[in-house]
């Protein structure tokens, strides 16, 4: 798909993409935008100036696009989302069969096409609450093995169910938010008796590379949502680091899971890439051929249930290098967005437009390919760096970009990067 | 304190109460109120009709109690809300200063004192994020005991931090909404090998008796709330039944924590009680001479930092006939909400206004002071019921009530019933 509009051939947001998000830029306030290229198309000022005229069915709902948050237009439902996409992708098609509306307006152009450069990004969905799934095979299996050898390293309820802990909804923040290191209890020396913890600065300070789902239409509470129908209950993905301070995390985590190792900041993408423009990249999960034997509420018809997107972590220190430190896929996943959101419902839990379903760290099996830091070093064996420093666990000044795009050269579908500096803690007066 | 409202001597909302809810009534939108005896006064009407006219640091405020969630009001701060209490309290005293305003105004007390037979309550805040804590340890241990036995039934970490996990925030219902059996995996055999779970309704759902506090001013990313100020953010107290699906908990928790088991309801008390109005309540927890060895972050001036609040669980079959099965006391808790929002913040995790903090199952250390059914049955000894029948977890049709009210009769400063029934399992098409 070629558009009148000069799109970089490395850009994530090609036309066969068209994310949406939240945006304020040229001191308006927030509103609903697309990103193509290098723009993002501020959707309210489009909206307002007869943008949707070709497309009667939006015509009841424009109020959604001057919405400060997705939540409106995502529980629209999936058709809608359907049309709104492929309408602006015919408005910038090279061959669009509406010029008048963009392409030959220059005012309008120059009113609503906002240089990404100028834009403010924000959380784009209020979330209601926040669910993180632990559906990364590889990972969950390598850190089984660190805790428990491999003969155990998988617990035996893994590959019946996906495996997940609700998680922290007020601290996810959009990319670029710099992290401030956390405070904790830790144990100085794990194996003295008996245990005695600290109050410091986490020291073993992590990432975690995930994709996340935001929920569209919600259902009622009691009346859990079909693995046949789960997929029109999801909005779309945005790439998502789940920040885990690994000393507190051991200290507290037994017996009811991560807490506050977790509830620091979550960092996502600001643009949410829908699942139809990832329908081109499905690709089977991990061990397809073991779903017969999964209780049926979450067998799904398909064994093409998850996307091949090549994925990235980078690292760059504070002078200024940058080194990737890990290169995955987003196909390495045991279970399915709507696998997880058939069996968070099961027991009758109602979802809310906007809330936010995390896959778990997505890691292959080979060197190099782990989504946590953990995983590479096993807190001993040092990262080197293209700068010749090492590391075993994040730095004050570090920052960290994941990135994840599928597809070729010039049709990019991605996510754009996922951007996160760590600044040290704060000074307690304590 | 009298009041020249007639107010019966076992109310739970005394004048020396005044909780806040929502509530609507009379075809009239959703609006914040107070409770008093058998009545609801409808704090909106009262503010248009000038109620608030002896008040003026109110004034600019007043938009408040037309709200459908009490949000914006506890987001005013405790000077606010206490001024607010102690007019109102004022307003009702058989000697008010304030005669005109209710008192001798027919034509208001008409409007605005609704009885609470007629008032149809809601969830009383939009809550972002809800966190279960485990602060009650007498039931960390009795469970410990079950899983572990007495010498390692609570973990290394029990006495140094506030144990707690995120829980479902959707699913966070009022008194009176019935509670569907879940659905979910469990086993059916859980000593077999390998372990394969089976697709089934809980066949043992349990209760936990909990007090949940709500936080009204909220902290900003990376700025922990200190020890010494916790108490300022947080707005009041209600009583919480934090519904629990043993089997399938027992199946899916490790390592992450409870999931399915708990999110598919959590029932709250809908009138908000105010710290204030527990301040002559307050008590020694437990262990309190073991606070010394706490990091400072956690440590409290005073030692007297939990509630002396009897509670009871009772239990009413379908046929209508109740036993109260367990007698607590909201003292046997080894943290108070101060320290869990002191230790919830350390990292530098953000709350906001509505934010939900459960303290964790009440439990005394006798036999029938237990806030959980599985504390008593240990799943094989049945609980003899009133009627002659017997229960090791709840049955279809089981009304499940726990109330909690401090003070002497004529001034009880309580929160109501907190009711749910249990509802067959929906049968699912799959």
């Amino acid at each position: 798909m070629a558009s009148w509009l000069q799109i970089p051939k490395n850009s994530p947001f090609s036309l066969a993409n068209i994310p949406f998000g939240i945006i304020s830029a040229r001191s308006a306030s927030r509103a609903v935008a697309i990103a193509i290229g290098d723009y993002a198309l501020n959707l309210n000022t489009f909206a307002s100036s007869g943008g949707f005229a070709q497309l009667p069915e939006i015509q009841p709902h424009l109020s959604v696009f001057g919405q400060p948050t997705l939540n409106a237009f995502a529980a629209l439902g999936r058709p809608v989302h359907r049309q709104v996409r492929e309408y602006i992708q015919n408005v910038f098609r090279v061959d669009t069969p509406f010029p008048q509306v963009l392409k030959e307006n220059a005012p309008l152009q120059k009113d609503a096409l906002v240089p990404l450069s100028e834009v403010t990004n924000h959380v784009p969905m209020q979330i209601g609450d926040y669910t993180d799934f632990y559906a990364g095979l590889n990972h969950a299996y390598n850190v089984g093995v660190l805790f428990r050898g491999p003969d155990n390293a998988l617990q035996p309820n893994y590959k019946h169910l996906p495996v997940a802990y609700h998680s922290r909804a007020s601290s996810v923040v959009t990319s670029g938010t710099p992290i401030h290191r956390p405070n904790g209890q830790i144990l100085a020396n794990p194996t003295a008796t008996p245990k005695v913890p600290a109050f410091s600065p986490c020291k073993r300070l992590d990432i975690e590379l995930e994709l996340a789902a935001f929920v569209s239409t919600p259902n009622d509470l009691g009346h859990p949502v079909s693995i046949n129908n789960a997929e029109d209950h999801i909005f779309g993905v945005v790439l998502m680091n789940d920040w885990s301070a690994r000393d507190i995390q051991a200290w507290e985590y037994v017996p009811l899971g991560p807490f506050n190792a977790k509830n620091f900041a979550t960092t996502i993408t600001p643009w949410v890439v829908l699942l139809d423009a990832l329908e081109p990249f499905r690709s089977a999960g991990l061990e397809p051929g073991d779903r017969d034997s999964l209780l049926p509420y979450l067998r799904e018809k398909r064994a093409a249930n998850v996307y091949d997107i090549p994925l990235e972590v980078e690292l760059t220190n504070e002078g200024g290098k940058s080194s990737v430190i890990a290169k995955s896929n987003a196909k390495n996943l045991l279970y399915s967005f709507p696998q997880m959101l058939a069996h968070h419902t099961i027991t009758g839990c109602n979802m809310n437009p906007g809330d936010l379903l995390g896959s778990g760290t997505i890691s292959g099996t080979e060197p190099g390919t782990q989504g946590s830091i953990l995983e590479q070093t096993n807190g001993k064996n040092p990262i080197k760096l293209a700068d010749g420093s090492e590391r075993i666990f994040l730095e004050d000044g570090d920052t960290v970009v994941l990135r994840g795009m599928a597809g070729t050269e010039g049709n990019y579908v991605g996510f754009g990067d996922c951007v996160g500096k760590i600044l040290p803690a704060i000074k307690l007066d304590i």
